[in-house]
């Protein structure tokens, strides 16, 4: 992760048509940009052209990143496109939410620690002072907001608030016990990604592992996935799921399932703040 | 798989109380036989044990099987047990519903045929023609019961009788694109064993891979079960699942999905074929 | 897998540079190319750009692939290109060797038979007489080149001349337990494909699954690769694993290895016919 | 986790012969005791019975555990047993060597830290200071013991006595980044549990994730084995493989493999702390 030339990354969605992927890496090209990661994908129920291309500069000059975009606007103008270029060395500012447990905290915390969770994490946000010292000792901000009795929309406009005031980009719900209101996931569309205790669309609401115990299935999993208000049905970002038996009870099933959300919620911040996802009606594409 | 020592199968379960092993296990040392296997399991919710034990002779006479069956059943009776003991080499009966697709038949046919899954198959019955030919050249009988229009009943019946003519132990239902009825489940209560071509509870009903498909999971799943009247929601045996991607059409899902399926139905007519499965409500103990 | 609109698959590699993919992709949208699919990677260690594009006509008229390939072709003399372009509807032609085992060549004949696989089988080649009838059965030829004590080079020279003679793309060795000389691989460089039963570079040479058993893994694999005359040292292609215990001897793992092979072949062959995979030195680049 | 009845656990091993489960599972009837979890495997090469029982006071008064195992000793001597008899609640000490790097560590203390992991940590060793601060803010001891120039055989020393006057069960090699030398292995036989960072036996030695890089490995994966003074052939006790592909570079490969190694340590430490592991040879059984 040392000083690297600059690199940035164009994300884009357009009607498909003849020519899209040429106009987009000809203007990169044009502006002497080193294509070094591009991915492409035809969507084919919204017949859309999807594209996430990742350039440098090709020639010893760097990049007029300012011109380039300006031009492309025209390109991306002409071909009604949806599109961002960024440059890929600025991190994404995340806020975490949790509740009590630690599991999916802990994991974000030391994969931001060692560096190989790109990320600014901004502060730490919960309804329990559960994890303040924790979260202290990493250097990072805590921030409790409690839910009164019937106070549960002042404590979401308080998160959202809190949200806007640290300039986050992505609110990450590591374990965050709490169902967001529809306002709330409206605000937060596209910017708020939740794990779910469960092989989506297996088991949805509470208790999830206890489910799966009474069910008696033989595989338990996780579902990452972007928040909407239709509660547990949310576009799906990630899923991984491990084997259990008869021998386990809705304890341990908890306890191994824990280390699947843990690794399944690593996966989709990672993607996301990679530019990698793009979300289709109820579904999500992520280039990888 | 050459001539070996004749080897003996015990399953049980009974209420749980101090001794059962005990019992068991000293009835069968006495009787001079040698345990090569042995699994053991208090079910939690009925508060039994079940047991699971492999054993021969452990000297250079044979076994007097039926003395120890006789005295075996003293023991049961007093510990007020189920309980089953049956000569391992005796291969249980198979006969296979299929409808047009042949994916997991070819699969069965080929363990059969290569003797690795340990079973004799009586015959395959379908409501169709279609693969009349393939199981033909295996030299095995092939029954075309179709279903006439409101005849539905009528060939449930014809082919119960062809199970119990055929002496069989154990339908397959090798995507067998029928739904049995109540009385027919019934009837074939613990054998009769459907794999369901996704991840139950996920996508119960018709086309489930193209339910997956709509709601954009990340894996896809088969899953392996005991039939009973309530469709799609008898004991789970097995279940496994492959990743998948947005590039996947339904089609593509359902190719893939066809591999999964034939591993676990594979791996439940195995596990049933070695009593190796207890059922416990609507779930299932497998002892491996 | 009805009748489409003709789609054509251009693959390429050559030096990266500035506007690699704007001159591929701006040459297609001149013809009036649609892109349907594209993948790109820049491999690090040769600093080269690898394109596989699928496109097919964007408008109602048939693209004049002619002088398509003749433009593209100055395109990629410029860059410096090693390239192809394909109608993707042409299946390539598939020789498989075998031995005495069926199970990888019955799951690609099944592939073959229900349209999973979109190849052309033109024969069945085997030191053995075994697999005759299955292969004749699907109405597939069978080609019996025995061994004769020292003839091992007369017989690949026959083997070589088969596949000359049948016009064949690729060699598919699925279980043929022959180590082919260094003059066979050379002659077939990047066209045949072995699955080697263990998860190399674990375990190479004879007998892996006694070796994987003699060392107590937990895990046994299994790995497709292309050969070249360094026994067991191909492109590694494709592998696979599934979990093992101590309850397993060496014919249970070879079992469940059978299963492994099976799946690993088969993807390596789509992988392959599907003109996805690029070889780097002795590795591959797979653009899914 | 809460205040159960008192639960003991006894593992031994024998000759194998007609009556050994009998006349274990006689004797702890004869005392009373209710067995809740018995594994049983008869391991073919050593001829012998592998038994793990747990057990519990049957009725309302407690086990006379000591007359127990007195009156289990002479069935023991009689069958020529190594076994053990263990309060299962008294948790092993674990001592964990640590150099640099902390992913294993946070995960093992995590989940020594929820009560997950069912241990008693006495302390982290380590031959540099950098995880002080994570230690000690568990509020464990940590113990700093440089590698002097030509001062190994010292160190190793010290690690040796620290773990004796800890009253360490267990040294659990979490990324420690030196090799122990022979006499440290054979004074921490069947004690001494290492974390190697390759699917074993693939990638031996130094930098294996550099290595699975360069031979273009599809899977990569870690192993959790006991230590030998043959560098990594201890007996492998677990081991996992996540999916790679060539987008990812050494880099990548060793952040993914990070959390593989996680996952391994995690379930070999749990097994071996519950007595579930038996060597033989250079194989382990794991009874689960």
């Amino acid at each position: 992760m040392t000083a690297r030339t600059p690199s940035y990354i164009v994300t884009l969605s357009c009607p498909d048509t003849v020519g899209v992927v040429a106009a987009v890496t000809s203007d990169l090209a044009q502006h002497g940009a080193l294509i070094t990661e591009a991915q492409h994908f035809r969507e084919p129920v919204s017949n859309s052209s999807i594209l996430r291309v990742v350039f440098e500069s090709g020639g010893s000059a760097p990049l007029d990143i300012e011109q380039l975009k300006r031009d492309f606007g025209k390109v991306a103008a002409r071909l009604n496109m949806t599109w961002k270029i960024r440059d890929a060395a600025i991190r994404q500012r995340v806020l975490v939410a949790v509740s009590k447990q630690s599991h999916c905290l802990k994991s974000i915390l030391h994969r931001w620690e060692v560096g190989t969770l790109p990320v600014d994490i901004v502060g730490v946000v919960s309804n329990h002072e559960t994890q303040r010292r924790l979260v202290e000792w990493h250097g990072l901000p805590y921030h409790h907001l409690p839910i009164e009795p019937d106070g549960k929309a002042a404590q979401e406009r308080k998160m959202l608030a809190l949200f806007k005031e640290l300039n986050a980009d992505v609110l990450v719900l590591a374990r965050y016990m709490q169902i967001l209101s529809s306002e709330m996931c409206r605000a937060l569309a596209g910017k708020a990604i939740n794990i779910h205790h469960s092989f989506l669309p297996g088991f949805k609401g509470a208790r999830p592992y206890h489910q799966a115990y009474e069910r008696g299935v033989k595989l338990i999993g996780a579902t990452a996935h972007y928040v909407n208000d239709d509660l547990d049905e949310g576009p799906i970002i990630e899923q991984a799921v491990e084997r259990v038996d008869h021998t386990m009870d809705a304890e341990q099933l908890t306890t191994l399932g824990n280390e699947i959300e843990t690794v399944v919620l690593n996966r989709a911040i990672q993607w996301h703040v990679e530019d990698r996802i793009f979300e289709f009606g109820n579904r999500t594409v992520v280039l990888r």
